[in-house]
């Protein structure tokens, strides 16, 4: 039906959304009982994760959202029908929750299901590069010298808060002509480091979008991390049985908590067996309020305003306020962070707004703990 | 009893308080309809009104408070019995204001009688100070060579936001040490003035503190603006009986819009016949919410906070924070001011704090008047 390059010849993919983290850099609009996915920071209607469903949905065969058994109900309050829910019972870092859906998955679908993995607290802008970028995706996951794909980002500024990826030789696969082989992942840099990346043009951002058969990463566990393979094995094969609470509850606690970075995809790609996308998605982590006011205003002159807010700026540009319902006036504050979200205010800069956690993590000591 | 200057030998005071101005630089605190006197801006449990009568409660015969119709009913629940609260019908500026007071109480204790007026929105932190300064300023007022005295204050820095009193020869009035006489009023000054007014020594600041004998200033009213004395003395010959509404409203809206700076301050100055005590009172006039900080954390290091505000600050020496009730964190902003009165917030710096007048006016055409 389609001349893109992956098409309609790639097999479908299953979406799994690991829904976890509070996003505490973005306190006080995010909480550690409100986090950041559950919240709609841009004013859009739907919150981010409802809004990663939604680009997820019409790509994929099955949308599946892992989240912590705190968050649940919230979760399924958000998504709605149609959309599987798993309830992690203790958080076991992303290995054990992407390799949990996986493993249902796999049981329900077979080995050569392709599941993609994609965070549900970020924002993606460009739709049609997000759904080639994911074909092309799927296309160099059905390869068989490749055990997994990452989708990377096209860095548009030297960032330090994110891990790169390292792009190796081409790929070679017609239907994902973008596609190299990962040289490696690399952790994040320093300032002088992500400069250099940024001007080499061989480094991409690391956001976290993985996507593989099945069956190739659970042979990958199996030989890399046999004791997460064989509990999450017999997690799966439980799950749609009425063994599966007894199971989980026996079994979970005892997975090893590791990222599927250290787990998977690092020993992969010093393998030579990862490949990436790269992509220009419109792509943010809306890691803090300095991020989320470059969403809202990408000029970085007006002030970015939440919903129903009024505010009267003078001699203030580049100001972000999020103050729901609430009248602001600016006087003189270029670069200020205002949010107020009723029961906390905070006031900071743009360029400071990413060392908020400080603050956060000194609420307790102030006996203001039920406000981090 | 005392033998302080002054002491127990001069005629008795009778306060006059002009509660009118907004005091716009202090929005959002102060409002058109809610004017900075009426506020207790300190936490003090006492509004800036309530400080000035408490003041002068002790050291005057009478306190009378002279305002606007639109607060008579506020004033006079804020100030209590025992205090007379005069309304007047429309702004006339403050030498009907305090014409009227003075004419009222020459009516009911003779030309004789002292009248001191003081503003209603100012802070005096040091009573003792204010109190030797009052007795002083009675004793000049009494000489015969002396129609009107002034309380000057002694600058602690370059301020170029007040009026300046020049400083002349020595009164020579044995109860009055330090009385002097004044040379001339000056407008504000710029920058550069200010900064050689403060090294010479030899100007004070103008608060609008005056004491004067009723007849002294009758007189004085007479020759320089009979038409205001004409039109004060019908009024306050009227007041306390039957006749007191119909000569108010035929004869009000006839008098002259003048201050008594300009009326009768500078002229008399001009002809020698004004005396300055100088005091260092612990004075304010709250001009902004810098000054207010200044009263509320005098070393600039700490976080000014209004009642029942919590604070978590980093790296945010100066701030100032008003925010009844709120929990406020503040990073990275030195000298930030931040106002929070539950219908609008002010974000601004303690430099541009002065400057807040121009938001109040630009509400009007942003749909936002009523938060003026």
């Amino acid at each position: 039906m389609t001349a893109e390059p992956g098409g309609d010849r790639s097999p479908p993919i299953h979406a799994v959304v690991p829904a976890g983290g509070a996003g505490t850099r973005l306190w006080p609009l995010s909480r550690r009982d409100r986090p950041k996915f559950l919240l709609d920071l841009t004013g859009s209607g739907r919150t981010l994760l409802q809004a990663t469903v939604d680009r997820l949905a019409p790509l994929a065969e099955t949308v599946t959202v892992v989240t912590g058994v705190a968050h649940e109900v919230a979760v399924a309050e958000q998504v709605g029908d149609g959309v599987d829910v798993l309830a992690e019972p203790s958080p076991r870092d992303s290995m054990a929750a992407i390799g949990l859906a996986a493993a249902i998955i796999g049981e329900r679908h077979g080995p050569g299901a392709l599941v993609g993995s994609f965070a549900a607290d970020h924002i993606v802008s460009d739709d049609a590069a997000f759904a080639s970028a994911l074909a092309q995706a799927a296309a160099a996951a059905g390869r068989d010298d490749v055990s997994l794909v990452t989708i990377g980002l096209t860095p548009d500024h030297a960032a330090t808060g994110f891990g790169y990826i390292a792009v190796g030789a081409p790929l070679g696969e017609g239907r994902a002509p973008d596609a190299r082989r990962v040289g490696s992942f690399v952790e994040k840099p320093d300032a002088a480091t992500a400069a250099r990346y940024l001007a080499g043009g061989a480094h991409l951002w690391n956001a976290g979008m993985f996507v593989a058969r099945v069956g190739a990463l659970t042979d990958a566990l199996a030989e890399l991390h046999p004791e997460l393979a064989i509990g999450l094995g017999a997690i799966g094969r439980a799950w749609d049985t009425p063994e599966r609470d007894a199971v989980l509850d026996e079994t979970w606690p005892t997975l090893t908590r590791i990222a599927i970075d250290h787990a998977l995809a690092e020993p992969l790609a010093a393998a030579g067996r990862v490949a990436v996308v790269p992509a220009d998605l419109g792509w943010t982590d809306v890691g803090d309020a300095d991020a989320l006011a470059s969403v809202l205003v990408p000029d970085d002159r007006g002030v970015a305003v939440g919903t129903g807010t009024r505010v009267v700026a003078e001699d203030s540009d580049g100001a972000f306020v999020h103050a729901a319902g609430r009248t602001v006036a600016l006087l003189g504050v270029p670069g200020v962070v205002v949010v107020d979200t009723g029961d906390a205010l905070l006031v900071t800069t743009r360029e400071r707004a990413q060392d908020v956690k400080g603050i956060v993590e000194s609420l307790d000591g102030r006996g203001l703990g039920h406000l981090g």
